[in-house]
């Protein structure tokens, strides 16, 4: 039987200077669990390595859309880091476009990918690779606990949302302010894609515990992404 | 010496099941006209012909995000209609991503090409290809005659822009409710890469003598797009 | 255990403008059902919509070994229409050539593609097809009930043949003079195939009906190509 | 200035297992030498190594349109040996399909290439590139004298044509019995082609001293192809 | 359950002019054989062919690096006579770099290929396409009886290892003068890899026989390379 | 005219987590300067950053051939450092591949690349680059000053060459003992492919200032490698 499929969102939080191999080895065990039960398409982000290699190529005079090139292509070397830990369960190449990743589902085996179009963050790209792939849910593992009512950084009172209608969502990040730097805009894409799509989504802290609870084990973590009819 | 790089966008509805070749091949001798003066890069719109076959594929099940990529395939048929009255002028294949529009451009010809990614309207594809291509402005000729405070098929008083601050049309598409259908988004993207790359632009009325007159006559039409300091 | 594969040659006459999701949609469940007993590799024809990009291109200025490349880009976007309806029963992609269609059948999966080689009809490239894949038949879904002694649109007396063989069509092909707009000669290419395969091939009327009968029921419709020894 | 095109098909009887590297060499300074007045684009055949290749093929159960592709593949090792003498003069590719020749002509380098195409001869092919690139002229320099009335090899009397319309061409070759390893009906195709293209065409007998003499001394050898008003 | 996997180069000595089918033939059974019990990957050398081809381009002109790049050449039309005796139970392509060799090896299918890279022997390509593919045993079938302490060819008495360390024999290699035409060298590669990898060898004789007895039936022959801790 | 070709191998230690942009604009700057004078190709090595990658990836498991493409992809994403700084004086990719180098080359713009093929150290690669490109002289810049008669990190009276028989450097470094996790090996590469094209090289420290000098000025530097007759 076909299993069913899924998308999740690896910070690139998790991809620096100072990775260790212990850590990637629990996400790569993780992976390998979650593949005895659906096709996971994993998309990792590029992180601080991606940063490092960008703000160089800034200064020497790259243009943005040739920076975010760039730190795709640095988000597909993190990515071969964790098909390094998976051998043959895992899909060889790492999908450079939405065509090569409907290629290597024929394969049946568990999928990790980076970024693959400039322009869009990860998270829109995931929202439509799970477009393209019929994923039955997209899992956001992030650096945040979820989405809040307000910047928790700035308010310690801002609110961690349950869940939140996706229409709601995009008013939010809509009227909120674009700080310089930040890809606030590229999320509206995968909400946009989210609510063209009815794509059921959850928004959690990435952690090896938390991913296995939410995926696996259908424990409540982070902010359900609800569409309303 | 080499010819400054200007990106022009161009409606996709030039191009419908009654296209004629007479008004190509007038789009076709003007383009040939700029390519005296720039290095254009043009990118067609799917028009018509796009929505009928994604509306088909939609009636058939198939996915927004390869639905897009129907789009897509469907505006670089309608470049090789641009092509084909441009000859060895023009590069011969329509680039399918950034990396394809860098190595055309070595050739200094003329290059027509179509829709990039999905997720993605025709001008915020644009967009990106005058950042990475170094475009000196983005000429976006649409089917409006530029940027209003409100929309003119519904507000008869509504009044169009003779220059906008690109924060200000950002906060005003933010703010408006989309449209089923409307790929008001993703105009969002290409507001934000105008932003990014602090990149000349003009929206305005797709015609060959608008055309023309704006970027060959440099005569004002439409709406200029200022990034303030 | 491998099923045995077949090539159907669809006939361009069901993509047209007013082509509706409805009848597409039963040539999808046919596919379908096809797919339970063999493994279909399907060619569409590129149609009105192809004739409709040819005839401007023409006009514009584009050669004919260019015009034909125009026609086989549409005849995939009609190929992906029918994909739209299959999922992921289909290959994802519509194979550009004779390696690539060698590549999608270790899916064992159906393939649905376009024409694949310019300067030659899709019937040709149908028989190519069947030879590369080993196929054990080639059926020709046409917009005429089969092969008849003289025109049957000139000719009320024309004669519909049950069986003819091949070099015999061959002759019959060759005396005729070859009418300007029409594929005569290509066709000539693909009996030519057919008789160094020793294909066995049936053309009929394409219908979803006949079809159905033809491939599945192995009812006799239209005319059998036989090869003498 | 841009140099005219001209599109000549090598005889693959050049290229065989005791082909001298004197006479390649002689080939290459013509090539080099006609490059100074045209952008030629060279078209090999496959010969006797292809023969030799195909026939194991065949022999070990490989399909027909597989062995066509083993031919191509030959044709082009022959192309890359005229390639090794001229250095930065050619293209540094052999191209492998239209687009491909599409993209090579931008160098304005002189361009060799093998067959394209299943299904299709040296010849075939040659007259689609001929169409594509807009050459002005296809000089087919191959193993005979030229067009004959009739069989020269058994028929003592055959008459050598020093024109011929192409239709009176298509009409001959059409009604002679085709016998089995020939590729006859393939050069049907080429005429075919001649003639939609009205593609001005001599067919002579190929050695050093032919080729110069015809395409660069203008010197009448072998039959000329005409096309008919 | 999944097959492992093993790699078996092919002395390019069963490529000749003079090779026939019947040869051909045996090796493609027992690979079919080898099929059933191991994912073989197989890699053909070129033998005189790419000799021939190579001698003739270095005449004309082509550096040492193209030249390597024809020889790999020959080498995969080899590694296409050796499918054209498999048909589906081989993967229709030979793949062109490690990248494309990882591909392959999803489809679980035997894969035949030549060599990829220039600057290497096909032992050097072969050992690392082991490594990459995690083979069990590289089996290296060759023109000789297996590794000698001396040149058989001068030296009567030279004798034949039945085992010997890899370090050892990198020293014997290293320190042998280097014969002009010879890929000594080359064979240095396949040695580290070899060790750097810890991968089983053997180097035979290569026949039908031996390589059956050797891969099927695990008798001793010719030498084995072994890796002390 | 054209201008010469010449290889410049960039020793990987310039591409670090704590590299400047400064240090880059610099090495950009003189490049750019070499361009006025010749058609570089610069080859970039991985350094730390593929390092990094590729011990994280030993650690999880992955084999050492895919080791070797992980740093190549990161010696890549350095090449596309110093390409930010170049702009369009620059080949707008990494060629990947010598046949990519030498379509780049068409360009007769600045080539900047990284490793090509695993098994090989960027030195022997971009020895074969210098084959391919008819290079008339090989620059190694890289972390040592030199060729020495024994190590200088533990001989203090270790002698630099100014000059040596590339056969005795092959001797040398032949009969040297290799020590883990150093491409020694890799570099008797680079001196057979320097031997088999009597291909003058030139080995100094990487700097800026000596680049310059030696490449520029004509200034002595490091060990110049000579070829007897």
């Amino acid at each position: 039987m076909v299993k069913q499929r899924i998308v999740i969102k690896l910070s690139g939080s998790l991809f620096g200077f100072d990775t260790q191999a212990t850590q990637l080895k629990e996400y790569a065990q993780l992976i390998k669990k979650i593949g005895e039960h659906y096709q996971p398409i994993i998309v990792t982000g590029g992180g601080k390595i991606a940063r490092f290699y960008i703000n160089l190529s800034r200064e020497l005079g790259l243009d943005e859309a040739g920076l975010d090139l760039t730190g795709i292509m640095v988000s597909h070397l993190n990515a071969r880091l964790l098909i390094s830990g998976l051998g043959d369960l895992c899909y060889p190449a790492t999908p450079k476009n939405l065509e090569e990743i409907s290629l290597a589902l024929v394969s049946d085996k568990i999928i990790i990918t980076g970024g693959i179009y400039p322009g869009q963050s990860t998270n829109a790209t995931s929202a439509l690779i799970a477009e393209r792939t019929g994923a039955k849910k997209f899992f956001n593992a992030t650096d945040v606990e979820g989405i809040y009512d307000s910047d928790p950084r700035t308010n310690p009172k801002a609110m961690l949302f349950d869940s939140i209608d996706v229409k709601r969502c995009i008013d939010m990040l809509s009227n909120e302010n674009s700080m310089a730097g930040t890809y606030d805009l590229m999320d509206l894409i995968s909400l946009k894609v989210i609510e063209r799509s009815r794509l059921p989504t959850v928004v959690f802290k990435s952690s090896v515990e938390n991913i296995e609870k939410v995926v696996l084990d259908g424990i409540r973590r982070g902010t359900e992404i609800t569409i309303s009819s």
